[in-house]
């Protein structure tokens, strides 16, 4: 006997997704979506966190996100696509769950610490950036998901929510909230094309799924490849080479690739020849996507339209958790 | 041209209401109502921020509290009474106030500062309890009151209820949020019987507005008095004395009261002879609250209806301000 498997996951509306976000997340979405219950959200709510002062920017990429979800194959027939700000239910839940984490818990929230750092926001964090891993509980608990797909650095968000989790049904003396678990993708990180660890639309080292074919020559042409390697019979290393790491990611020809792999390390396989082969594999696989795109984008109230459906049949959900969470709590007035 | 004044006002539902209340708001609410749009709140959110453990408690009081307010007076005709959790757009603008204020804003408003060394909380304070303003000013700024009778201690509140104001007005690009006033009542504080500087339920030296005639009576009795009036033909003092304190802001035959004063200052009027007077003021005051809360407490079931009621107005009004919020902060869909 297996539990039925409930997941929520999402992305902050804060720029296009690319092909990191389509090995670290969205290739788990398009398989969960076949076996679980699964809630996908846009987070505007908790983009506005550290985007307060730019709300056009993160509605606009609302809309875009639901682009790259419905193009990549994320079918709302399927997965519940939401946007967090229309379901009020998280706001109210979250209220009360930060009576249960401590001021200095959040302080030391390891993600938290890290990213206030990375933003250089010292002192002056607004709070609503301080105490997110409190509305990234609201989020889960309301859909009482059970697997939330995470990357390692996101564990201690998991830690946070199942603590409120814990402390919630001892205090209300309920099992109202449910823990989840971590699913920590397999796959490994895709690295950005300049070699650095990660994608980031800062770093400008991006493939967009949104990008043209244009541009995904020009990216690949300019790829960072090993730079040991400057003759074409010199032999080359394939480990740390990002275009060998988007093949190992992307190329279905396993056999074809592994071939490559030997002769480029021997020396005798130009550089030229594996980006053209990474370039095929990239526009095959990216060309079905901005089809789907094209089309979609050709009518975007129905694209709103399946956003607001979503929201409808997700709120519906939060208020029932919310229901049982306000008369554990002796909320109920009537 | 005067503005029209919207009044903001309420109490935590943590016990029942006293004396002191009475002179510190109650009265002035009673004034308020008929000239102002007055909302009253029992906040039930705010009280389970530090009494998050407790909510059967917070529960009753709720109850307890709008039996007060009915019995001295305050109209649900006149002022709209509802129930802080009933209206779920007060936690939707907390979640986007939050992100206005900084982390270091909220640990320096001297209020929650010293609430935090009274209630011994350290670093273990809740982070419910920590955020506490900015819950304030969602309740204040979601009527859109421009007034908010507070006590001397409460000012810091309203300072930061009118930075997010401002902020959010600014950030946004539009007048949506309104600034609020505080108005702090003429009259001073009620000492308590013991003649502290407060009635406090935890010193156990309040007279409530629901005391049976034999509570008050033995109350009065042994209220604290000049201690140095020994005999009777002693000249007594009258200022710092609770009970020509509580003469003075209940007694209506203002000339009989300062004879007394009088009388008492040169000597030979009792102690027990000013308490009798106090005594027969304070039931006469009580009699027909009373009167009022033992009729009304006979049907829960209508003094319940009230708060629906006026939580169902409430909350129109409050939902009318989050349109506008959300409006300006670019997360209408549709």
């Amino acid at each position: 006997m297996t539990e039925k498997k409930i997941v929520l996951t999402g992305d902050r509306p804060t720029g296009p997704l690319h092909l990191g976000h389509y090995i670290g997340s969205l290739k788990n979405r398009l398989e969960l979506q076949e076996t679980a219950t699964q809630f996908v959200m846009i987070a505007d709510v908790q983009a506005l966190t550290d985007n307060y002062e730019q709300p056009e920017k993160v509605r606009s990429h609302v809309l875009d996100v639901a682009l790259d979800y419905l193009s990549i194959g994320i079918d709302p027939l399927k997965s519940t696509i939401f946007i967090q700000s229309l379901i009020p239910e998280l706001a109210e839940l979250t209220i009360y769950y930060l009576n249960l984490v401590t001021w200095n818990r959040l302080k030391h929230n390891p993600t938290v610490k890290q990213e206030i750092v990375q933003k250089g926001y010292g002192e002056s964090v607004p709070a609503g950036f301080m105490v997110y891993p409190v509305s990234q509980a609201a989020d889960i608990t309301a859909f009482k998901a059970n697997l939330v797909p995470v990357g390692e650095d996101q564990l201690p968000m998991i830690e946070q929510t199942n603590e409120i989790v814990r402390s919630f049904n001892r205090i209300y003396k309920k099992e109202v909230l449910v823990e989840a678990k971590a699913l920590i993708p397999k796959v490994g990180r895709l690295c950005g094309t300049d070699g650095k660890a990660k994608m980031s639309k800062s770093l400008n080292n991006c493939i967009y799924l949104s990008d043209s074919p244009d541009a995904v020559a020009k990216k690949v042409k300019g790829m960072y490849t090993d730079p040991g390697h400057l003759r074409v019979e010199d032999p080359g290393k394939v480990e740390g080479n990002p275009v060998f790491d988007y093949l190992t990611a992307f190329d279905s020809d396993g056999e074809g690739l592994e071939a490559m792999k030997a002769h480029y390390a021997r020396g005798g396989l130009g550089d030229s020849i594996v980006k053209k082969r990474l370039l095929d594999v990239l526009q095959a696989f990216l060309d079905p996507v901005r089809k789907k795109r094209e089309e979609l984008a050709k009518d975007p109230k129905a694209v709103m339209k399946i956003l607001l459906e979503g929201s409808e049949k997700a709120a519906l959900r939060a208020a029932q958790t919310l229901k049982e969470v306000r008369e554990a709590m002796h909320l109920n007035y009537s």
